[in-house]
């Protein structure tokens, strides 16, 4: 989508949900005033609001909601408002319980919870168009209003009979015959071949649950239903009159659906992020949020939202520790380092009862202003006024790392040499972690994104090659490119069909080397990377790998760097280098520990031409950056636990945050160079 | 009920299933001379027996019953007769599916198990009525009966329409319009508002489950469906002509039914008891078997019946450890220290089949009386006409626990700071274990119990006060009474609805304090409380506090007796205490260590007048009292697991045991004092 | 069944499925080309393959798998031809729903996975009898063909109605009147009387689930039920015309069916065998292994088919480590020690995709013949050739330990002194260790096995005595044999109904004690065996002992040769020895470990007079005859991760392996004695 979304200011505020308060008026009236007093500039309404708006069939009920927003408006606050199919009305399903979700054993639902609607049943789409059409017809050209949320945390699927059906719509027209879809699923196996599109069922646990290629598919087909609905939804506010951008909003590393596929259906993208800070040391957590902002920026290549953020502590995790004094503040500035353009929080006000009575408000059951929460919260609109430039800035990475949800669906239900855990995850984030620590930005990007303008693209477990990667792979290398390529990549097509004639498929000749088998490591087995003398990156330091042990036969012109120290394999290369046209490849065989990467990213980062914002950066602590128009905005936050040293250059102007080397913890500061 | 149950002596037996031998006459024969030879007063017969006892249906076969009771009267033995409803003859089944229970799936189960029938079923009841009033016709009046044993072990729920619909009865009754119900229980959260009572559902994990005043209200109304199903058994026996006393059989800690309701249904409260000796120290099992005693006895604040315990060891537990030589012996003489007037086994005679044929019995397969178990149960026989003139007396507390089933409920489904454990039970047994061990006898009492009369009440972890508590405690601590209050206290209303304005609720100022936010800590975190210098009860060691802190703000006129050592909220309080009234409320702001209350109920206990039977109690050494009519029996029993020195003075006299100061390992002993 | 299988050569070969490459005749081609380099000589295929034999109902396609026969056999290759009924076409279960199983929850599975079918069902039986005829009459005759593989590890349940009703009949036709079933079962426990066979319904978790007889009795049926399904495919075989011999293959330690019932059925057993080598020290997993082998080699006391092994890696386990260079050597020489005429793998052509894609095969998707696995499965195919004559050889147990299925179903259903773990596999691999440790070639046998011919017989953990078994067991002693028992033995009958009088039943006298009672000890605890002074066996050392303790009661001839150490059952007998008619009975009272029963049957074995085939064997090194005609093959493998002598007498002359004393790891020999 092509709408421009940029407010000339960061978005302050949050979910709010007043419908809980509509007897109690006094309430709803203080509440603006604290929200003046805190800063809060935008006021997200509407979300699970469906029974109130209509709380008989055909009966809408908007005058409450237009109160509301008149109250904001008339105070200078912004609306974003969302749609309220997230839930929907008891008298719904008891009169059309197909709007219900079937479950992957068949079981239709009883009415509760959120998101337990099917995507596919018409009366749910009529419905949701109806009120979508209406509340874009009252609201929508609203001056107040800035943003539509399209419903909330989109997620989940549905096993009915129609979408069933749709399912197999679905495969027709991604395999045009019966024959190809046999022949792409491998359906000999197990007698498993279809005659037809007909007799295509869904997976479940009580039928087909190991048919990998199915399973696949079946989850491909779930976001572009989800997606397929999104977009119902916006049509239908479109057909309200109301031509405001879209958002919805995501969640941390959701395996439900396919984000990507989200790029070019919503005007913004935006994000809740809800972290367990202070349950290990506060860099690793802040390593962890920064690979997730980078993730949800890198699907549009543009600043984003951070919808929803927990002003104190949530009420579902098994633990709920209390935010640290300060914690607020880094945490905030962090997501606007990473590319936000907002700080919003679930929720402005606490509800009295139900399932999430206890997640931390900006104002709570006590009901006043004279808490720490309401303090800090304070603070941090009083920052975003402060470094109000920086929004809509754009963030410029030189190295990206794939990261892709295809591939991690097929990997993990693949069952190969380790079933038990394959630590995808953990391999991203080794490879991420020393490239950020370098105060590198980094795209974290899927195999649909362009290579292009990276210096370093880090390709860690690409199992799966879809159609043409190695191909991309490979040019981008031949142009120049430094690629790092690792164990377990290139051995199945997208429909998770093994590659005949060795791999990593497609790239034996560039990489240099063929995969000839590989082997499991039990959790307390470990092996060692050995560096050989004279390896062209100086490498001198032994590093023991583990789970996954890729034996490799390489050719006479790839520089094998180091050697697996131990095993039968004792001597095998463990690192490789090939040159490939203008670039180069290297080829890391094992689950090396992180101290390896380390080094590692540093020699190779280098030999790549990656430019550091500082010379020098104490571990610990984050540095990222933004730019607009030749300005560029230097974010340093001490996440180290500890008091730093970070000196910064005379070229650089302080925008927020205390002047001085020393910055203490969980410190934050923004440089402005021009 | 106003039936006095008093037999002037202990019942010494246990539950009996002749029906399993009446091919074996020898058998039933041999026991009755074993049951006299072992002093064995009182059979149970009639549980589980309805297949017998009806083989088809409306064929009443009583005969085999008869005879049994005659045999066992003209023995001089006692009879408590048992409804059969416990299991239900699977012709019933058959013809009436309804009689059935559906689980919380919507799922009817299938034939099989005990407790598997619904209490709304109409069949079911008729049928039981039949039932109940003909052996209440036939055996309701025979002077060997003495009393009636209701079902067994009530459990479980139903879920099905019959049950559904009654629920809604319920809840209309209960709230009067929905507009009120919605209103308490929050249901604008995720649009769950009713429209009428019909919409009702009960919680289900494939429909509502996180509603959570909808999940407390389906707890109390199956408490509320078994009750009014004990109530319709007893109405049949009562049609049948008989009116002998009731007994239910209640379990251990049972979660499933709040037991405090139960109070006006039975003429005496009844419960079995199996708990693993053993598997840790003795006086551990000791306190908590203790607990359960107290709770038990509190319901009605009458002596009990220890209706089932092992003579040997269960079949159902993961490890079945033998009891060590002399167990039976002590864990037989707790029970009665705590307040029971028997000691019945389950089961005199091991059944030879089914799921339990290896729990312990009285005579086993083997089938002799030269057995180790049998010659201890003998023991026990004798010491119980020992000491028969304790039978009746009561048990009168200076102390009270608060530990409320609602409470429970509402806090552990509650999703707030630590869903994965609140340590609630632990809480409550470290109140419990400092004043028992002082040889205080303690009520363990319920929100609806009265305060008066008792020195010092501990309200611990109080999450739910039920309309009016506030003012309860008030003024119990306004008459002079001594109160101490916990961390997460206060904070919602018996609809699980979150208190506006500041906790504990309506005891801000009386405890002069307010919560301002409460910490989760891990399980591998933990703070301090350190003691102020000059605190009015002297303390002086430093304790750790884990798992939740609570954040206070205090009046001026409260005293901090104790402060946190560690984290952001060093120095704020972590033990208060204000005067209120004649009276005094401690607050303990943390889940502190054991120690902790150890010392504190020491001092605060000399300080509120509690007065202890014996200057000095070693540890591990269980003490308790009952009287009656002036005299004082003084039970001292040693689960310290070594020889210890307990001198008693001289105005005691020895009941039961071995006089001197030394008392071994296990060993018991009764004094009186007149 | 008298069908003779001797190939008069070891079977080199495995599962192969051709259908997966009608598209790709060159890969067929090149397969057959890389079997011959390989020495394989036999090929098994059509193991589900139903969808490409009858891709829709009634529409034979038989050609190409007519081809593939005629390829191998121009090529010298033998076929083993399996049965499709494995897995099942989309086109049956779509017109015939029956066919597909219910599950115990009573929900019938929907399409999907394999053995996915009722074993009831006329439609399946039917399509079954029409397609196993079809084969037999076009390939049953085929020169290629030397055996038939009926389906593929069956194994699963089916509680349709059709499976219940057949349920009854079974019932019925066991203990002919309902009266007869409910004494046997004891139903009168929790009034679960039956009056009519049509009231029974099979075990469910929604139902009756703690009945144990009941429950005994349907594994037992299952069994059954399988058994006459196989028999149903065997007979359409032979309607087909074909009357070569018939296999099913079994799997590793398989709970689900009683195997030795199928003595009778097969013409020769084979089992598919996936050891996790390298997961613990090879000699640990050998010793497993081995008593596998040894089970399905007991079955018929003849030799064995190993049908299935993995060339490399699974892809199943949580872990799939690849084998280690040698290992495949040497654990197919393991199977062939221990009664193999065969080293077959699974698989010989690696699947592109679905489940087992990763499967290790001697062809990789890679497709070269260069590859490590390949030449290693080259190497065992040419040992085979070397060690030809060994093929069809027997092996001669002298000792035998008892582990009987129905036992182990009865016993861990059974609800008794340790419900956690009664480590029952444990204690019969410390009987059969020290025994194979010793080169002692071992029988395991069920209850219906005779006894005759062994020299000593170990009975560990016999808690069901089915009727006669304590006859069987005394007529062993009395003619001579050396029987050693252990607690928990003799507890009750085939249904589950505990022995009254006295345990272990029947032996009382003849073992020379009673059980009194028995003590579950926790994980945490141990009690120790002392030796007496002067024992006649000479033991001299403590030994721990856990989990279980017999409290046993000795008669005045009973020798005891231990005692209790500690608790209060201290000086109590810990071993005793009883001397019966010629012979003499042991009895182990506790879970001793394993360090006692090396000791004991070192010392037993001497006394019993059992012939060692060497002096001396290092620990970890197997060793194992076969004999034929007055020849006696040795095998010697080292599992003992070093080098080690083992030196060998002057009448053996080597037929496979290096000569000399020293023997490194993995390292195996076999020599021949005339």
């Amino acid at each position: 989508m092509d709408r421009q979304v940029e407010y000339g200011r960061f978005l302050h505020g949050g979910d709010y949900n007043p419908e809980q308060w509509l007897h109690r008026p006094d309430i709803l009236k203080t509440d603006i005033g604290y929200f003046k007093k805190a800063h809060i500039n935008t006021v997200s309404v509407g979300m699970f609001s469906w029974a109130v708006l209509e709380p008989e069939e055909g009966n809408y009920q908007f005058e409450w909601l237009a109160q509301i927003i008149e109250d904001l408006y008339a105070n200078g606050i912004s609306v974003i408002l969302a749609t309220p199919t997230g839930a929907r009305p008891k008298w719904m399903v008891d009169k059309y319980p197909e709007v219900l979700r079937v479950n992957e054993n068949r079981e239709r639902n009883l009415f509760g919870g959120r998101h337990n609607h099917c995507y596919t049943s018409p009366v749910y789409r009529e419905k949701m168009r109806q009120m979508n059409k209406a509340l874009a017809g009252r609201f929508g050209n609203h001056p107040a209003v800035i943003l539509w949320h399209i419903s909330n945390e989109y997620g989940g699927e549905c096993h009915c009979p129609l979408c069933q059906e749709k399912f197999r719509e679905w495969l027709r027209e991604k395999y045009g015959t019966i024959e190809e879809l046999n022949a792409r699923w491998c359906t000999t196996f197990w007698s498993h071949q279809y005659s037809s599109f007909e007799q295509i069922e869904s997976p479940s646990p009580r039928g087909e649950n190991e048919l990998h290629a199915l399973k696949l598919d079946w989850k491909r087909f779930v976001t572009a239903r989800t997606i397929d609905f999104l977009q119902a939804e916006t049509a239908a506010i479109r057909e309200g009159g109301s031509d405001k951008p879209v958002t919805a909003n995501l969640m941390y590393d959701y395996a439900g659906l396919d984000y990507k596929k989200f790029k070019d259906v919503l005007d913004i993208v935006s994000w809740d992020n809800y972290p367990t800070w202070h349950k290990e040391e506060e860099w690793k957590t802040a390593v962890d949020c920064g690979l997730q902002h980078d993730l949800m920026r890198s699907i549009q290549k543009k600043p984003f939202l951070l919808m929803e953020s927990c002003p104190s502590s949530t009420n579902w995790q098994a633990v709920s520790k209390l935010k640290r004094p300060g914690m607020l503040m880094a945490a905030s500035l962090h997501a606007v380092a990473h590319g936000s353009d907002s700080v919003l929080y679930f929720q402005l006000r606490q509800s009295q009862g139900a399932s999430e009575k206890f997640h931390g408000a900006v104002i709570d059951h006590y009901g006043g202003d004279d808490t720490r929460v309401f303090r800090e919260v304070t603070e941090v609109g009083a920052m975003l006024e402060q470094i109000r430039e920086v929004a809509g800035s754009a963030v410029k990475a030189q190295a990206a790392v794939l990261y892709d949800r295809e591939n991690d669906w097929a990997m993990k239900d693949s069952q190969g040499p380790r079933n038990e855990d394959l630590h995808y995850m953990e391999c991203i984030q080794k490879q991420y972690k020393p490239l950020r620590a370098q105060g590198i930005n980094v795209d974290i990007i899927s195999m649909e994104h362009t290579l292009e303008g990276y210096k370093l693209v880090a390709v860690p477990m690409a199992y799966m090659f879809k159609e043409g990667y190695a191909e991309k792979l490979k040019t981008y290398a031949k142009n120049g490119g430094t690629l790092v390529l690792t164990y377990w990549s290139g051995i199945v097509d997208d429909t998770d069909r093994c590659y005949l004639g060795g791999t990593p498929h497609g790239m034996i000749e560039a990489a240099g080397l063929r995969s000839t088998e590989i082997d499991g490591l039990y959790d307390w087995d470990e092996n060692h990377a050995v560096p050989r003398q004279g390896n062209h990156l100086g490498l001198s330091k032994m590093y023991s790998c583990r789970n996954l042990c890729d034996l490799v036969k390489v050719q006479d012109d790839t520089e094998v760097l180091m050697q697996y120290g131990e095993d039968f394999y004792q001597g095998m290369p463990a690192l490789t280098y090939h040159a490939y046209g203008k670039g180069q490849i290297y080829y890391v065989c094992a689950d090396m520990e992180e101290d390896f990467y380390q080094e590692f990213y540093e020699k190779v980062g280098a030999e790549a031409g990656l430019e550091k914002p500082l010379e020098q950066i104490p571990k610990g602590v984050s540095v990222a950056t933004r730019e607009r128009d030749g300005a560029v905005y230097l974010f340093i936050q001490n996440f180290s636990g500890k008091t730093v040293e970070v000196p910064v250059q005379g070229t650089y102007t302080l925008l927020y945050g205390e002047d001085g080397a020393q910055m203490k913890p969980l410190e934050s500061r923004v440089w402005k160079k021009n």
